[in-house]
């Protein structure tokens, strides 16, 4: 992440990747403040063994791009929303990349963070079958949590109309 | 895609494929006016051996989206530009996915399109030390070229000044 | 509704329909979450005696889309307002649709969640006269409360500037 | 439509509701510069045997919305994308409507022309079977039309691609 | 104003013009909710004696335009931030009126409700060389008050910094 | 205006002006190129017998502003839609002045231009029972050529269909 | 700046100047309310030794372009987000000046106010080699702090994680 | 600048460069696809004896940003439109830079990258008065031009009226 103030949204992606049981490592690394160690971070990713890298930031977010520029791993880009722009910043600057450095952008904000979990988790499937048998379940439960809440709505209906 | 008119857009991610040597199928599914056959094609990617999905569509894009809703593979959405809202309509629907089903979103149009491409192969790349090779190599001649241009633009720009 | 979480501004709708007495039916579909289920609805709305389907969901709002394809009833969109964004994701997401398949799109959030049940009344009063009369008196005393709104304002306005 | 400069993207419309074999009856009203003769058509509109009132214009776009607050009949509203603005302001001004008078609006420019023929229809449909029959058969046809381009698809790719 | 819930950012001008002792009037109005009422004092005002029409609305934010479409009278429109687009929805639905009817709109929000208040003054001064003072008045204690708060600014630094 | 490349569009202006019989003098005043003379321009203005100021310019569009914090004259700002940003950059520079300075702000481009010329007439009829007569038949016209429009319409969309 | 109540903003730009030891001015000089003091600043800014003007203003902020029409000192424009459009008004009136006459722009709110004055030393820099000194003390000092805080975030991320 | 595609806009800016008598050196250098180079180029900036570093990209525009991590000289970063989005992406890319790493942004297009010259050149002549004289004599000059044109406005504007 580019700033030790969006901890408390990229923790939504950390939670999702331990409920896959899949290791990760966590570090700030700025593209502006300390962009010598984002580029040797990116440069080295791939040899130490990380199979997907995930960068969060927000406002001028040009930490995905800037290390999607030095690893061949896929990057994932997710756009958070500290400024007063609301997002609409770091999503065009994560989003736009020029042909042939892309990023993987995901959406803005803690849902964005979370979905970054699940992509990761989806890339690395493609060549895991254990992982995609867990997205299988995830999805399922996933599922069975909307139907859940859908059969307590009109309990939770006649709460909220005060019946 | 969505629609044939997106043909030449899409082309941009075709040329990339075929410059690493991989793979595709290229064919118009619609979220709205072929729902079935897209769900019935997500659904049935993993089974016949697709690796990647990339879906590019324009205005209210729910393409990607409901690929994803239906498949356990990454699925990369290209938004397009053809409404008069110029592709802000089509970034928003693609990327704003909700937490559990995301959609690796590349940027708009035609410079997207091409991204798409090199992101799929990013991906595969993951498993495939070959891939990656290639990559590197692409990354190579990617920057070579920008060393030519650089070159070259004294000249140029001589010529745009008419001296 | 495509989440839970829209329940409270969902339940602006459900106060109007109640309004005019018309009945209604309530659950949590979404369309990346339980897409089978919201197609499986959306395919059975017209045989089950449904003659209007309201869809409310905020990001990437594919839901009315999606049931939008799978019935031939009218279908009211509503772009709820959950993301940094604002309910612009939603909304365009919701509005932009390809032809063919259209969404009645109403406004962003609370008054949008509220003008889907009287859009809904309108629509079921081309064949309804007795739905159509009791619009008729909905218009009336709408027209009567901001009257007496306006008698009180200088009241109001004066208890606001302390005299 | 508010202005006979909006007559070519209306057309679509036209062409529409043509294709069900739905009367229609055509004009131009402006809500700022014929406002009596929009809101006497309005009024008049369910007495002269009207079902749906589909309303086009740009810009500042009232004319729904004036429409909307004199006849009891469901209103579509077609933001136009005529002035620099490309749309953004049709569409707010169109689809932002206060509780009690909802416009149902649609897409921006000729492909949202096209859906309120497509909505318009469907309304009407919900008390008329013979509608909702050619619904049905508009919406095979338009899945096979999808078909049959992405079968097209891969001669179209040869041919762009120069082979 | 087009909703009583608009009363305390439009008292923002009711304050101006008594500043200038400039008389008015107060009401709402709506342009979709009581039109005729609109439409009707629209038509009265110039007869009535009012010089100058302020119309405060939110949303689909019509009310400047109906009114202005039925006077002869300077309108001046103030677009209001109710909704969850932040005002950009009244603003464009107030400003972007069709050629021949203007409405002179101001800024979005309680400063925009201020400078209706000050633009209808400076039309009203036109004719009225009493008001053009009081107007001029106005503007050099509303730069002497800059001036003071410049002058103050050092101190308030030092306590803001914990001097 | 801000720039001789605004002349076309403004001259949309002068035409209105000139079917008024209003006079009025037209010169190229930059907020940042030629500050002096535009602020000596805007105070002397109202001595030499102006009774209102139109200011056009785009992007960082600063003319109106300046000239209405020089001059108690009505100021009626519009904004150009030249650069990149389509308008929206001098829309928002034009129309979000502080208190105390307001700026009548019409619509982005042509059309805007167009109605500073009415809005510019409309207030000079505060004061002016012939102008407003004026006004009065330039409305009845403008609604006559709307009907005139509307008459012709179905021939024009026969034509248009091919028929 | 343009407002007294942009103080608490505009003071991160003074505690960045204060910790390169460089002095500085501060007073509130409206372009609007108090136009002849920020002409007068302006011009006199040069002769008076200062050597960067740094206008933060919010709305249609027009401060820093009226400074940058009256002095040849390179001036800093920090786009405040104080109305409800947050700052993309005041972005957008800062940034698009016309050709000849820059605004040096930065991010809007308190981390553009922080960078304007980060800025301006890199601008004095170019002549003061101590300055650069401080400059580069300081981009060490920022990347260490990353370093340290990208340490310390497995505890903080326990924390959180309540384990 | 960050493509050769975007030779023919920032050639205004050299334009504006040999204009003041002003050295340059020109390069194509991309924050994604020759980071290396780009990073090297902007480390060695300061010690090659360049004063300013203007840095021109479009979509995700990095660039500016990039160099500006790693060079203590003043950084101007131009914004182009190139995108279907306008440049709204390339303006927001570059100008929310975080604290400490500032980039001196100028206007989208054509006229930001003339106007980055400007400021390059004022920021160089805050140590040199030689370069502050010409500006001086550009401003003057570039005044003259406004009020040339300014008088030659009723002749332009007669014969766009076919007088």
């Amino acid at each position: 992440m580019g700033s030790d103030s969006d901890l408390a949204v990229m923790a939504e992606c950390v939670k999702v990747l331990e409920g896959y049981g899949v290791g990760y490592d966590i570090r700030v690394l700025s593209a502006h403040r300390s962009p010598d160690h984002a580029v040797r971070f990116a440069r080295s990713a791939e040899r130490r063994g990380f199979e997907v890298v995930i960068a969060g930031a927000g406002g001028s977010a040009h930490l995905a791009g800037v290390v999607a520029a030095h690893t061949l791993l896929p990057v994932i880009g997710v756009p958070l929303a500290g400024s007063p722009l609301s997002g609409f910043d770091a999503l065009l600057s994560t989003v736009q990349m020029p042909p042939g450095v892309p990023v993987a952008t995901v959406g803005v904000g803690p849902m964005g963070a979370a979905n970054a979990g699940h992509l990761a988790v989806t890339i690395m499937g493609v060549a895991d079958p254990l992982l995609r048998r867990k997205l299988a379940g995830r999805r399922r439960s996933q599922t069975e949590s909307v139907l859940a809440k859908s059969k307590g709505l009109p309990k939770r209906l006649a709460e909220l109309l005060g019946r």
